[in-house]
């Protein structure tokens, strides 16, 4: 980096904001992809005028500029470039309001997911995004990845509930986009085009989100199955009636064996699939719904289900599915866990393929997801040491891409498209469409330098 | 025209598609807005190919293109330019299909919105953008407006209920956007930017839309107020607890008066403010949500709050709200319509400026609307052949703007900028925003030949 350019980031964000020391870098230089790439310095901002001088140094000396929340991403999308710089939000972390008439939030970029909820709950709201991350990422990092949870079947996802922005553009602009209000259509949409663009169109530096009241009451409920088909019936059952559930989660049987050779959770001999289904409401409600839920999971399939009447009930059908992320880090050294999406009413077609694709390519490939979205998180368990294997994964996960595109899915629900999938997507996005994106990003940003490479593979 | 492009034209639409003859383009040249531009020529698309064939023609010609649904659109987006060709989809009105597991359906632009509404429901599901004119406007009209109504307040616009589209470019070009599932963070989020767009990116040939299933039951309340700030207090209230009514209209102290003027409507004596509530949900549920809502409306101020126990109530209640316009329609010979939106918490200030802008100016002013959103009708009855009332107008119509712009509203909720408001969303878009758009449009229309003039401010 040119002594005046190093000189300059300095300037803008002043005294203890810039780190160069490549030991005091590093940390800042990877996400949970497990890519690396050491930034040649790390700018801490606190006001959006600083984020402005910031992009204003790196585009005046071409530096690539790469946005971080709290490097939670799955994908590879705030990994730096070579020779790039790293602009940290961790420290423009204020909530600016909490409006609940408006039913509004007004925050920094650097706010963690989890300290807006219980800003939010003490009003009585809460912001329906909510990755098992919540505790550790931040509301930029939401937005940038479009990021979600088991809420978003009933909530929708980070597009649904902003208001609007502020952010930077790539030649150091500063722009407001969208509204205060709950409606608004003036002008174009640049505030849902910015979210999901993984920091390379714009950085955010403030965000108005559109707040929700928290539900008086929720139920929840687990059904089991003999085998994914009557579950993936019973899913779609459930989402052609009225009552929407605030999660509708799975696990398949590849899954349920996995938790299974660590511990007996309680789940039935013969249980070929597993549902775990929450509805929410005002509290003289939720029986009512957790019935008309539970008849549309009953079919020929179904093996028991079981309602929760209490916290300790609410546990102890949760276990099965919270023993699954560390049963997997026991049974295989490393697993590539991709979030891929189908329509619902085809989510046995893909299990089913998915089984095939395990025995042809020999990878055990557990299965497991918001089912209500149709929103799968594939695992390919995988021997990073057998490079084989390694090689056998790749052309399954290349398989697994394609019988998704068949499928009428996309490649990406929640976890974005990062460095991980960019070489991927030209199987599901249109050729003009992509054009027009690259064409988008050349507005927003000539030099190319906000997070330049992710997302889309190079022209 | 050339004679070359009238050929091109009638060739690309085939026999019976292309109308020339100034007499049979004349109704193809005004909308709601009362605006009206003769078109050159009218084609009449059925499939994709036709639209594309259609642009590539004026595109190659330089001939201003204006897409038409069924012509309701109130601020003259659908008004062709002088020289200019409108395309109608009126004849590519098909639903391609419904389907309810996947809760979406997939139709052509034509499709008029009851249609919709009524295939839908004979699967249990509805598309909540419902717009006062269902009955005689496009899926595609309302998807370039973002269109919407009182639903909205609960279930969203079109861009939470769209999914993907097909679309052309004004170089011809066909696209796809978006995804058939509920989730999806592949690439730029271009569904949306073209959605409210105002048919001058893309021309929409087909939309995968996002359905919701119908709710068993519904309960009407009325309540009435004293005056504007009980009336604006209980929408606060009421959007402050967990219950989202699926209606909340208002109607202010000189709605209410204008209707009285020809009927009594069983309104209480010294009704300042009135609003419609409605609530849905579960058959066993809408009793306690009604009386939620209803808990939440009381305050010092109300007057009456009657709940309808039946259709005959129901419409009852419903009466005064709806015999406002046929009234206005009495009373002056033309109302200026405006559609803006101000945070919930300020209605009761901007109706109190509102009163002081009416008496300033010498104008009456009528208010009703979507109080929920904040969606506020603004109403100025005027006779247009008093030159001097038309002077005092504008300037009060200048000012009524200047004040939501100022309480951090927006100039438009539902009904779109077209040429009505072209010159005034300067007031509220953010400089750097309106040159994000303009090159936005160039990259998708880069002859400028959609629409052109609509939405935004000539640069
Ligand atoms: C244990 C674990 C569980 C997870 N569970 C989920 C889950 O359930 N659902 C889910 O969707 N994801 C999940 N994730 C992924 C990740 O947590 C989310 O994507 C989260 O949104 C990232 O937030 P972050 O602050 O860590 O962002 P980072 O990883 O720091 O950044 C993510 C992206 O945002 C950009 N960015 C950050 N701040 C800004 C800004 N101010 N302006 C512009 N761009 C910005 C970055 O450049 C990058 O492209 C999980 C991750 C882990 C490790
Ligand atoms: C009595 C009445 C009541 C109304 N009530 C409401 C209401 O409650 N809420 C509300 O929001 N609006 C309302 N409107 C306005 C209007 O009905 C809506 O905006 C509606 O969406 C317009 O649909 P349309 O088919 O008539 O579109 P048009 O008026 O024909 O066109 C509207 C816009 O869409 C564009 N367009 C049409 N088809 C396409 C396409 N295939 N691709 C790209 N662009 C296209 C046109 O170019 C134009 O910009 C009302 C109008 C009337 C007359």
């Amino acid at each position: 980096m040119p002594e005046a350019a190093r000189q300059a980031l300095a300037d803008a964000v002043g005294a203890g904001g810039l780190l160069t020391d490549p030991a005091d870098c590093w940390p800042y230089g990877y996400d949970n992809s497990r890519r690396q790439c050491l930034p040649q310095a790390v700018a801490f901002v606190t006001d959006a005028e600083q984020v402005a001088a910031v992009v204003r140094v790196c585009n005046a000396h071409r530096i690539p500029l790469t946005a971080r929340g709290l490097g939670t991403g799955t994908t590879g999308a705030t990994v730096p470039e070579p020779g790039g710089v790293v602009v940290s939000f961790e420290r423009m972390s204020r909530i600016l309001a909490i409006d609940p008439a408006n039913r509004l939030a007004v925050v920094e970029p650097g706010v963690v997911n989890d300290d807006l909820q219980r800003a939010a709950a003490e009003h009585g709201f809460f912001w329906p995004p909510d990755p098992t991350s919540a505790a550790v990422c931040t509301i930029g990092g939401n937005l940038a990845y479009n990021a979600a949870g088991p809420k978003a079947v009933k909530y929708g996802t980070p597009r649904e509930n902003t208001l609007g922005l502020e952010a930077v553009t790539g030649t150091g602009e500063r722009l407001r986009t969208g509204v205060m209000t709950s409606k608004g259509v003036v002008g174009y949409d640049l505030t849902r085009l910015i979210i999901g663009s993984e920091g390379t169109l714009a950085l955010v530096t403030r965000a108005t989100l559109k707040l929700t009241p928290l539900p008086e009451a929720k139920r929840t409920l687990r059904a089991t199955y003999r085998d994914i088909h009557s579950a993936a019936a019973a899913v779609a059952a459930i989402m052609a009636q009225p009552i929407t559930p605030c999660a509708l989660e799975f696990m398949d049987a590849a899954a349920i064996d996995m938790v299974r050779r660590f511990s007996d959770l309680g789940v039935p001999d013969g249980t070929g699939a597993l549902l775990m289904i929450e509805v929410d409401g005002p509290a003289d409600c939720v029986d009512a719904a957790a019935e008309d839920v539970g008849a549309a999971a009953r079919n020929d399939g179904l093996i028991e289900l079981a309602v929760a009447a209490d916290k300790d009930e609410i546990a102890a059908l949760w276990r099965t599915r919270k023993a699954l992320s560390p049963a997997l880090r026991h049974v295989a050294p490393k697993k590539i866990n991709e979030d891929v999406v189908v329509p619902v009413a085809r989510i046995a077609t893909f299990i089913d393929g998915l089984e095939h694709l395990s025995r042809e390519h020999a990878i055990t490939i557990v299965n497991f997801g918001h089912a209500g979205n149709g929103n799968i998180h594939v695992n390919l368990l995988v021997n990073p040491d057998d490079p084989d294997e390694m090689a056998r994964a790749a052309v399954c996960l290349s398989a697994v891409f394609d019988l998704v595109v068949e499928l009428g899915g996309t490649l990406s629900g929640e976890h974005g498209v990062g460095l991980e999938k960019r070489d991927f997507v030209d199987r599901e996005l249109d050729p003009v469409a992509m054009d027009l994106m690259r064409a988008i990003k050349r507005q927003f940003d000539p030099n190319g330098i906000l997070n330049p490479g992710k997302g889309l593979p190079p022209a």
